[in-house]
């Protein structure tokens, strides 16, 4: 397990540093943010991504936002809107809004305030991840029976996407530290390449056995008998337990639900939203379509293409067999409220 | 609609001319089959690919073998070890083998009566597409009710798929002249986006509204009720309906089983093989992990992954609406016959 963070605050400069997550698995980099605009082209060009990760970034993004109104004599205004401007950087994932709204109450009692409470929202990040990872990895050895699972997951759900640990990738390290897991098939998670490029990555580390896939091939494997369980984050989880997440998660719900798998959602509790009644209600982000019709710089399209790019999709609760917080396991029907998962 | 074909055969220096697909949509090019070596090359690289272009190339490739054994003094045990070589270049789509063994029975009678066959056999096709697709586009228009459908489909089936027109892109292309096709959505079809690349630059050149959309987004985008019907080829049809086609085309069957909505397979009776009972009797073919872990030059993960790269997958009978040919259509049910698609 590395001790890489994806986000972390650099007092020395008062600045975010992000573990840039557009240049692995070739390139290990830092980018700095130093000031607002560069966190909200952090944000928007996914140098840093994931809901638990965003939670963090919101709120180091309002201290970063109150050391540049005092370098540069902002108002109360321009500093309420500036941080306005970092919590909605993107619409989907809850934990973005979230990070800074738990953080904006202390503004008035200065910087150090809003860092210290930065670093319990992290640290409670990497806590609820490990403890759901448990709650998940004994629902999963029980519900399936296996000794050991074949876990099917999709985009990047690793200490990449959260303060540290990770959430399904959680679940999957956690299994394996039991020596539990089998092996996992990665969707490679187009168009971005997440599982790829940062899921490969992070099992790579972690000596995890795998596979990479692509995204289609997914229904198939789990049709084939090849998977006992998938297992995916979550970027925001409505009231009847709809969930948003990666785009193509949906898609390996339905196979789950057909081939009689488990489909499990883990999600620490920051990400779900208890004041959106239903998917219906979840604004998916649409991303430019360039992202369709190129990869990596190479053109795959005719120039003239029009790519369509919804960031996530919705996956209805009666597809999901449960999700998983620090707080509790829940086994949605479609009816059940969810909000157990926010509470001890 | 264009006058490219995908296969030719060339008197003038008797080779096969190949539009190089794996050049598109960058370039058009040709690739000039000289010997058999050159065909079995060009069959697996994906220069030709699509079930009935195979058909065409199985014939073809049969008189290559024998131009190649004329020049060079092959013994007849050579020219049949070599004829077969050509036939199991490829496992999954039946019509190549199809397409060998037609025209294998005529070698007595000399390269001329090969050749007639296969012209044949391409007329054949070509009529056979047109005819399925007035079939496809009346069962649709009835099935749905709408004036204008919209249509989801996966892989490239038009003419670079096949001698002439496509079989489910030719479905589209007749809705589109019925004036009653409002919109594409064209998977971009990983590993090799054949749906990019292909479908999208022959949807392009008959000036047919579509968008690109990541595979991973086709469950959504069916289940948000964007889609009115989904249109996928075949490589090969068992006796009770299953059907193996592109990897991805399972998850947009159970998608669309989930929404209620039609999903449609378009095929030739070369298409069709009886004696293969059901799904599980396919071969489907493993084809080499790099094409998961790079795109078209580009490493997309990191350099110790490994890729799991399954060509195709099968749907089951019970997810498919309708089966057609150019001589029924049939709507299978898991327990009937598809027989009707192979006679009169």
């Amino acid at each position: 397990m590395t001790d890489l963070r994806a986000v972390a605050w650099r007092t020395s400069d008062q600045s975010i540093v992000l573990l840039d997550q557009t240049r692995l698995p070739g390139r290990q980099e830092d980018f700095v943010a130093r000031d607002v605009d560069d966190l909200i082209d952090a944000i928007v060009r996914l140098v840093v991504r994931g809901a638990p990760a965003l939670g963090a970034v919101g709120a180091l993004g309002v201290a970063l936002a109150m050391t540049q109104a005092q370098r540069e004599g902002w108002d109360a205004d321009r500093l309420a809107s500036e941080v306005r401007r970092v919590r909605d950087a993107r619409p989907t994932a809850v934990n973005l809004a979230w990070g800074t709204d738990r953080v904006t109450p202390l503004m008035p009692q200065g910087i150090a305030a809003v860092l210290d409470e930065a670093a319990v929202i992290m640290a409670e990040d990497e806590a609820a991840n490990r403890e759901l990872s448990r709650l998940g990895a004994d629902w999963i050895l029980g519900r399936t029976g296996c000794d050991r699972v074949r876990v099917l997951t999709h985009c990047n759900t690793g200490f990449l996407a959260t303060t540290a640990w990770g959430t399904a990738l959680g679940i999957v390290r956690e299994l394996h530290a039991r020596g539990a897991l089998e092996l996992v098939y990665a969707d490679e998670t187009r168009p971005l390449l997440q599982g790829s490029r940062l899921t490969a990555w992070e099992l790579q580390q972690d000596g995890i056995d795998y596979l990479l896939q692509v995204d289609g091939a997914a229904a198939s494997t789990i049709l084939r008998g090849l998977v006992d369980v998938a297992i995916i984050g979550a970027d925001r989880i409505a009231r009847n337990g709809d969930t948003a997440n990666k785009i193509g998660s949906v898609g390996v719900a339905l196979a789950c639900a057909d081939a009689g798998i488990p489909f499990v959602v883990a999600a620490p509790s920051s990400t779900v939203d208890v004041t959106t009644p239903s998917g219906d209600d979840i604004h998916i982000e649409l991303r430019d379509g360039s992202e369709v019709t190129a990869l990596g710089g190479v053109v795959t399209a005719p120039a003239e293409a029009r790519g369509f790019n919804p960031a996530f999709d919705v996956t209805p609760a009666r597809l999901i067999s449960a999700i998983v917080s620090e707080c509790a396991v829940v086994e949605p029907d479609g009816q059940s409220s969810v909000e157990a998962l926010v509470r001890e």
